[in-house]
């Protein structure tokens, strides 16, 4: 604890129960760590000592950064020696190179504040998600996070040019150059992208960012089913309009939101929505939405913040509803599966009492399954019978968020052995003492949910 | 060798030294290896036949696609028991999936003929580069190559939705799942991608596909420097037409190639030239080419082969001109230094009576240095000068093809030591023999130029 002290001295090593109580468990209450202290490092240095004094006293690391996952991989383990190690103070963010369209940041930069910075430059992150206001860079790298312009620009992955991260040996990786290319060896800045915590601490990151639309518009329009609205979703982009994003939405959905007073776009709501945003006029999206033979939409200029609000009312709205915590199962499928999904897990849902009131970013084939008024006592069960439905058709168990602690049990629905044993294999070669965010993806000392 | 024939049956471990001879010698005739046989498994399970054999035994197994690369990682190293893997019978390739927008191809599959089996189910590559009637899918990813389109789509890292390889220890690595959106542990496909061979030896991709753009338009337009180019594709992006390629010409290029008689379009070549494809109609982008103040240009409606044959005898006519081999080098710098690279590779160019004829991807802030009549005896010096002008504007000796055999001596330029150590750790783990593609990436044994 004295190395700890003397890495980012006193005030930063916190150990007081009720201030530390917030780090040791994630925002949806379902997972509980303990922890020796939470330290906050000022910047890379201070993070490489605090690794380097876990390694000494084989005291492990958890990385946090906003705490926002899903699946406890930023709580720490229950009965193993650990630390948090909270990115929040990882907070500088570089003037936004406007011509080499990139921007550094650290980890501990919410994604907000860095949207707010690219914009004051006139360009833009290629990542946006509802967490934005905390959800930290260094976090969405870490998990690979995605949101909904995954469709335009790809995930966190794909807008990362560089990255400064602590090794378990304490040893600092830096990659720090604003290119588009670059083709020296391994891919480690895409390989910490997603090993959610288990190769390195991440410090800092260097990420593209794009140019803004020239002009959008977004349409919520009514589809008779999922493959419609992916045949949709494809129409218009065969149009010649960039597709930004692509929501499903259903009817239950909509009738849920409209009961909490949320806006209904349509009287009568059909079976689903698409809310669709694409880079285009508005006379443009409509005479596309025409010509695809939609029969039912409202439309507006822009980003749609009027329609997007009925999308995010979703969320807040069905963990209002339900009388107990939603069980919420991020997962994707191929793309012709989507309508199977939801039709095989409807009746899951009936067995269980619960409600499935699924939504998702479609064109990315990744459906937010949420099963409202599941009896705790059985949210396990029913989040296998759902896990296995997806492996069934070919999809992921996460599709964002990662394995965390939530998802081990049903890792091989996703990942042969091979597979398993290859990650494991660099997972000891990189951290042979297990020291970085143990328990997290692979198992073994897992916390208790 | 009796494994080896037991693999793949005896017609295909090849041993005759006529007809092993093409394998042994990369394209540019620079790089020269030695093998005890070429072995063409004919699909994953006799590979993994074969690398396990070459386990027990010892010996080296070094893969080769196309053998298209520059830097010579696609022979085998000389002085070392090894053979190479050739997977020009790893030929399959699957029926497009159109809803998923994928397909799947056995690593020997050839670009272009993916190409036209996505053309033919109404769906493009992402990828497009100059050697797609030779360069294979496998080899591609190995290399993670990017071309021409890298500003729309990103490189082939970016195509790469699953992959079958087989590992050192014979295992086989399977991913293969048409999904958007699949974050279950670390990105190994990712991680192959770019690999050199120094993995696994991938045997079968899957691959995104993408919509075909609704229209394109190409331009020729005449800029006085490289930022005058970069702003100007800047422009036509910020107009809201999407750039699917920008390519950078010079003065002395066009010159030359209208000495052999091919076409010149612009009757006074300006200083620099700028190859602009978009997906708008040729009008739209007119316009914008005015908006952004450009006083000549020509335009082609579509993809403009007229154009990009201008582009594309470049290459040929540079290596019929130069008195000796041309020194090529596919660097990156970030984009605002492009103009810095080009007028400090000049002088160094002008000191060896070396003429200078860059061209390259701009908006990728890729630059191909072609260095004419250099003295052969003189190649490796010029290199070492030109690589570290890269390094010192913050670029990377590699922006394609990877590191090879050819570029091991400027490793350190591009990368720091802790980054080098964690590969080699990565390398050690995944491959503790040192079987595949040894001298490749890392050095030791390294082949002779």
């Amino acid at each position: 604890m004295s190395d700890l002290v003397e890495a980012v001295g006193p005030s930063h090593v916190l150990t007081d129960p009720e201030t530390v109580a917030g780090y040791l468990t994630d925002w949806t209450g379902r997972w509980h760590g303990t922890a020796l202290a939470v330290v906050r490092p000022a910047d890379t240095a201070e993070t490489s000592a605090v690794v380097r004094a876990c390694a000494r006293a084989g005291i492990a690391v958890c990385p946090q950064g906003g705490n926002t996952g899903l699946v406890g991989g930023s709580v720490p383990p229950v009965g193993v020696p650990s630390i948090v190690v909270s990115t929040s103070r990882l907070d500088w963010i570089d003037d936004v190179d406007v011509p080499g369209r990139a921007v550094g940041a650290g980890a501990g930069v919410t994604l907000a504040r860095l949207q707010r910075s690219a914009d004051a430059a006139g360009l833009a992150c290629g990542v946006d998600l509802a967490a934005r206001d905390s959800a930290t860079v260094g976090g969405m790298v870490a998990t690979n996070a995605g949101g909904i312009n995954v469709v335009r620009y790809g995930a966190m992955r794909a807008q990362l040019l560089g990255v400064e991260a602590v090794l378990a040996s304490g040893e600092v990786l830096r990659r720090w150059k604003p290119l588009r290319k670059d083709n020296v060896g391994y891919d480690l800045p895409g390989l910490l992208a997603g090993s959610e915590g288990t190769l390195a601490v991440i410090t800092g990151v260097l990420l593209q960012l794009v140019h803004k639309p020239r002009r959008t518009a977004t349409a919520i329009a009514a589809v008779e089913n999922p493959a419609g609205a992916l045949a949709l979703a494809a129409a218009v982009e065969e149009s010649g309009i960039v597709v930004r994003a692509a929501e499903l939405m259903t009817r239950r959905g909509m009738d849920l939101i409209a009961s909490y007073g949320h806006r209904r776009p349509f009287a009568e709501p059909p079976p689903y929505s698409l809310l669709i945003e694409g880079e285009a006029a508005g006379t443009d999206l409509a005479a596309a939405l025409d010509a695809a033979g939609v029969v039912e939409a409202v439309l507006e200029e822009g980003s749609g913040a009027d329609l997007w609000a009925v999308r995010e009312a979703h969320t807040e709205t069905i963990a209002r509803d339900s009388s107990s915590p939603v069980v919420k199962l991020d997962v994707s499928v191929p793309l012709p599966a989507l309508e199977d999904l939801i039709d095989a897990v409807d009746p899951v849902a009936a067995e269980y009492g619960a409600r499935h009131i699924p939504f998702g970013h479609v064109a990315d084939g990744n459906l937010h399954v949420n099963l409202l008024d599941v009896d705790p006592g059985r949210a396990a069960e029913v989040t296998d019978r759902v896990l296995r439905i997806v492996a069934g058709l070919g999809g992921s168990i996460s599709a964002e968020h990662g394995v965390g602690r939530a998802k081990i049990p049903w890792l091989e629905l996703s990942r042969s052995p091979a597979d398993l044993a290859a990650m494991r294999t660099i997972k000891a070669a990189l951290d042979p003492h297990g020291l970085l965010n143990p328990g997290v993806l692979f198992g073994v000392n897992s916390s208790r949910e």
